[in-house]
């Protein structure tokens, strides 16, 4: 009775598992007899074959034969088996804040709005888990998946050396290593997915790939956000917009809050006569300054929309603060939508939208959401619309924009599985500054994007360490429509909030050519640091540290605190990559020092100009003037002046590149016109290579090659040889 | 589509829903094909039907057409829908230690060992709702239920006058009150139980008389409690204890933890050979020196024990710790179980357990769980393994001392449906003060009885208000293994400690009659002030008061906390009833003063001796040396002297009946052997009337009246007449 009744199975049949290869290095295998609506059929994505096939051909990275079909539980769930070795290490299961090795935890992949416990339940629960080993594996379904990664132990494999006596022996481990992880797939089956590497960046990028590539902001995205209070008038969200330009500080997109609705939870989506006499005016006047705007909304339709008749018979059995719940798994339920968003907003020129409480858990915050057993027309019930919903808004407001060949960039509150081509990133009501840190790491894992949006601040000191994070994140932006605060509202500190502001429009040139390599080649554009390091390397510098002061992974017993012992583990998730040349490293409040990890090489201090020896640990003690951020050197940064928003298409500006250090290097620099999707057919969307070589007589020389004298966007090349910091060119 | 495809169906017919009735008062109704194994089935207590026939004749508390069963979700889940009145409140669901009323919230009955946050997940989930409009709902099942208490809206019934807008409307509600329960049963069916009022209070009556009736703990059980640290030897647990009788503190129990076993995590069950060389003679030392030995033990057992092979063929498939993990719904295993613990444990004069870690989630806490999936001999799988265990090790315990004709009284963490007759009391290894407090008061709900158990502290002032605390609770305990901190490690408030101990012990006539009442009556001897007071008299006292101060349930909106406003509700469940005649309402560490509620009538502070007028809120200040208790006027309050430990069987004691204010009254006295089953077949228990009365003259006088002259347990009574407190009385 102890053992599984053990059956393989395709389509339910006894066989083994069988897995085609669906694209170079992506191996598949039908289980059961998959759900319908899955994420990867929602968002549709083709994936990228062309890119897939320029990675270096490679087998199956396990045994297929290590890979099993049991049966378990009541509804003899189905059970996929796979081996783990004994350091593996797993990462991913979408946008978790608590933790980044998953290995001996079991994750409970339920979206939810208010993920305070570490259970796995997140506003972006992602079937997907990623091996150091260099592989990863995905579940497409819409349905809860339970992954057991290394957190589940038989009586046949539990190792006698584990069996520790907790009253004596201080090597008692609170987690037994479990050499298996057990899936619990849906009762229905599911698409099961197997990605090859060799390493874990290459397994990574072979997912994003196959789920269409990354997304490519438009470039004004990647400019600083800020949203207004929500009651503010068209006058007043003008006039708050306008106090960027006077104090000297970029801004590229003001968001309005529910307040730009005629009512609000539940919304209409129409606008507020009262509050936005002439839309149209406004939208205008703003683009006119050069700002973009965008709209928050959540799914919820008031019957006051003039929606709510068209959309009633489409919707759900339940409803959400009195608004219906509409199945945008319908056509025609999505046509209505379409409709009225293009007529109200995209051909007003609104920029994009920022899509709230798609992720509603029934469990908490006050119950608001419609519970797991609603019924749809489609045949969706409550359960998969939870899982979906966050990626049908994405998909439908991408398509509308994608229909008038503008690129949008916005805010959503929940995804999913297959989301890397979705031009959006995730938020939450939470505000762990520690966890917002973590989440720009681990979000990289899984094909999403996250901003740690800033809202209020204790103190100077916590603004002005949350607002470097944020301006080396994917979208930088303030959100204190609550409260009211601004950039310059804490005036010690006003000047540094500035000056990294200011810094992000600066390196524009360089983040938008990381995404570019993201949308190409599946390479996340800010990324964890296990893309750059193998798991050997950072074993050997872990090694090479101090133990004491960088303990690796262990379970402590201790009474006092708690009869399990305390996990400590050092994940190197307080630091990432940002770009392929830099990494940063943020403190938050009350931190005065830091340790971080760099990858081999010579790196720089971006600001502090110190030059660190890498391969191994650094302490810095950066005042609150800066947060830590270290080149590699030989890198060639591009870069742009501190304009006040990010030139139109068609404008240009001057390119400066940086490059760091005595040694020769080069960039891969994506240019294009940054706001439409021209660049798929034939567009001016290209690569310029930016290097620096010896010459003949032994110096070093930059050189600018590509289609064309100049990337589109600009007028003229400044070339800054053998740097080893900005301070002297910050403005 | 909109609308639920609805279905009666008992027996998964098509017809309306059935209901029988099960007993006086209580009807049920079977739907679907219930499971073989339940809560009720495996507690096995027969329901006291001549209990519940001597409860006044009721009619259904509700229309049966009101009560539907529908289906929903994507595996057809059947739903029992029943309709909520719109100020109708709900408690219950198992101990929930975030919130009393659970109107509004969604109940995901799971249990876990770290309930952490507000989503119905506890150490003992109960699918059981109680309504104050005097009638109760019970799903005996092993399976999760999922409880939408009033958190659900459809679109059919959404009122208007609820569609607000948040914008410009600040009667705008983040919960929409909802006219419906709707309860996701088990796929395969449950009975249901719908239990008749017409009171709060008669309905949980009658759902615990149903369940067997309330648990009977023996004497010594409701003394004071410690816990010597781990690795104690024999002799140290010995000093240690004696220490109790050096200080003059009472004290009735001594618990060892896991090193009293050969090895531990996991376990073996048998005493190690160095610490404990001679268990029996420790154990008989323990008893000569009046102290009961308290064995805590985990349900995984060791491959070091002599019961693991006999277990093993009828164990799970997975492990815990690297043990086995015993599947007691066989009969079998359980006679190994009974086999090794009476002859190694019961036989010696143990007296009880500690029955920890059977309410392990697979989502926290290290993931030492075994997982929902796991499958067991007996059919059962891991999820309803998990539901029952907690139950199971009780009954298992329960069962070994009635068939020795002792009573036992122990610890468990996790519990469920149908325990009140189980004589034992929950814990956590969570440690919220104010949490712990309300955990008092919602267990009572349930069949359930709770310690707030003292652990450590931040300093004197928290020391001793848990101190006061636990003392006015089902199982007063000082559980410091792990610090070994003492009731007089803070010599500041020692004395005051040493005092409410001794009150403890002083009290302990008036609290075992209560117990007595719990079993014969099936009311709570600890319970919530909803007991006491109607809908009608709670909603009159809070209106009388001051609408600033006394806020009643509000959901508000405050955009900078959270998009979802937050709940500010007095619910009263930081006091509660302890016994008929007191009101206790302790504070916490930081409070100076707090506000009482108390019922109709006179109350005097028990030991204040101020005369407060009830019906209303009262305003107390006391100082960090008192707990506020209230004593009603006219109550006779029987008691005894401070004694260092419960006397044993036939030993007796003065008897000292105080009686509180001007009017006459009187109490119920129960006495019997306090340690023998005896009392269920014509043995000593039985009930004396200590009654005050006015005679001829106009005076007050005290009558004590029962079977013999006087209690057996008590050799002379002393009155103590028209007292406003026992201050002058103390020790």
């Amino acid at each position: 009775m102890r053992e599984y009744n053990v059956r393989g199975g395709c389509n339910s049949s006894n066989a083994a598992l069988i897995w085609e290869e669906a694209a170079p290095g992506v191996w598949r295998s039908c289980i059961g007899s998959p759900e319908g609506v899955t994420p990867l059929t929602l968002i549709g994505a083709e994936p990228d074959k062309a890119a897939l096939e320029r990675l270096e051909p490679i087998s199956p990275p396990l045994r297929w034969s290590d890979i099993t079909l049991e049966e378990g539980g009541r509804n003899n769930d189905k059970l996929l088996v796979l081996p783990l070795d004994g350091k593996e290490k797993l990462y991913g299961t979408g946008l978790q804040m608590l933790r980044s090795n998953q290995r001996g935890r079991t994750r409970y992949l339920r979206v939810n709005s208010d993920p305070k416990q570490d259970t796995g339940e997140t506003h972006a629960p992602v079937p997907y888990f990623v091996s150091d080993k260099g592989y990863s594996v995905l579940v497409d379904t819409s349905s809860i998946v339970t992954m057991h990664l290394g957190s589940t132990l038989r009586a046949a494999d539990t190792d006698a050396v584990w069996i520790r006596d907790r009253n004596l022996d201080p090597e008692w481990k609170a987690t037994i290593p479990s050499p298996r992880v057990e899936i619990k797939l849906p009762r229905e089956g599911a698409f099961v997915y197997l990605f090859g590497g060799p390493t874990l960046r290459d397994t990574v990028a072979r997912y994003n790939l196959y789920c269409g590539g990354g997304a490519l902001p438009p470039k004004w995205g990647l400019g600083f956000w800020h949203r207004v209070p929500t009651l503010y008038n068209a006058e007043e969200a003008l006039r708050e917009a306008l106090e960027y330009r006077e104090r000297g500080v970029p801004c590229d997109v003001i968001g309005l809050e529910p307040g730009w609705h005629s009512r609000s939870y539940p919304v209409t989506c129409e606008w507020d006569g009262e509050r936005f006499p002439d839309p149209q005016l406004f939208v205008r006047r703003m683009g006119e300054a050069g700002f973009r705007v965008n709209l928050w909304e959540h799914p919820y339709v008031s019957p006051s929309s003039g929606m709510y008749a068209k959309l009633l018979p489409l919707s759900g059995s339940h409803t959400v603060w009195g608004g219906i719940v509409p199945d945008y798994a319908l056509p025609e339920a999505r046509e209505v939508y379409k409709e009225q968003h293009l007529r109200e907003h995209v051909s007003l020129g609104v920029a994009g939208y920022k899509l709230d409480e798609c992720d509603g858990s029934e469990l908490t915050n006050n119950a608001w959401m419609f519970p797991s057993h609603a019924r749809f027309p489609s045949g969706l019930d409550g359960e998969s619309m939870r899982q979906l919903y966050g990626l049908m808004f994405q998909k439908m407001t991408y398509d509308l924009y994608r229909g008038e060949n503008r690129r949008t960039y916005g805010l959503v509150r929940a995804s999913g599985a297959g989301a890397s081509s979705m031009p959006y990133v995730l938020y939450s009501d939470l505000y762990d500054h520690k966890q917002f840190i973590r989440a720009i790491s681990n979000a990289s894992y899984c094909g999403l994007l996250w901003t740690p949006e800033v809202r209020k601040a204790r103190n100077a000191e916590d603004w002005v360490r949350r607002m470097q994070t944020v301006c080396f994140s994917p979208l930088a932006m303030l959100n204190a429509w609550g409260d009211g605060t601004k950039p310059w509202s804490f005036p010690e500190v006003a000047e540094v909030v500035r000056h990294y502001i200011q810094l992000r429009m600066r390196l524009l040139p360089y983040l938008y050519s990381a995404f570019a390599e993201y949308r190409e080649k599946g390479l996340p554009p800010i990324r964890a640091m296990s893309f750059e390091l193998s798991p050997a390397q950072l074993a050997d510098i872990e090694a090479r540290s101090a133990a004491g002061e960088h303990e690796a992974s262990v379970d402590t017993l201790d009474t006092v605190a708690g009869a399990y012992g305390k996990r400590k583990a050092l994940e190197w998730d307080d630091q990432y990559m940002y770009g392929n040349d830099m990494v940063v490293a943020p403190l938050v409040e009350g931190e005065t020092e830091r340790d971080v990890l760099l990858p081999e090489g010579v790196w720089y201090g971006l600001e502090s100009g110190i030059r660190h020896i890498g391969g191994g640990i650094v302490r810095v003690v950066p005042g609150i003037e800066r947060i830590p951020v270290f080149v590699r050197e030989g890198a060639v940064i591009p870069m742009m002046p501190p304009l006040p928003h990010v030139p139109a298409n068609g404008a240009k500006t001057e390119l400066h590149l940086f490059h760091f250090g005595e040694v020769p290097g080069m960039c891969m620099l994506y240019d294009d016109d940054g706001e439409t999707f021209d660049y798929e057919h034939g567009g001016d969307g290209n690569w310029w290579r930016a290097s620096v070589e010896l010459d003949k007589t032994g110096k070093l020389r930059g050189r600018l090659e590509g289609e064309g004298e100049l990337p589109p966007s600009y007028s003229s090349v400044v070339w800054h040889l053998r740097q080893t910091s900005l301070l002297e060119h910050t403005e």
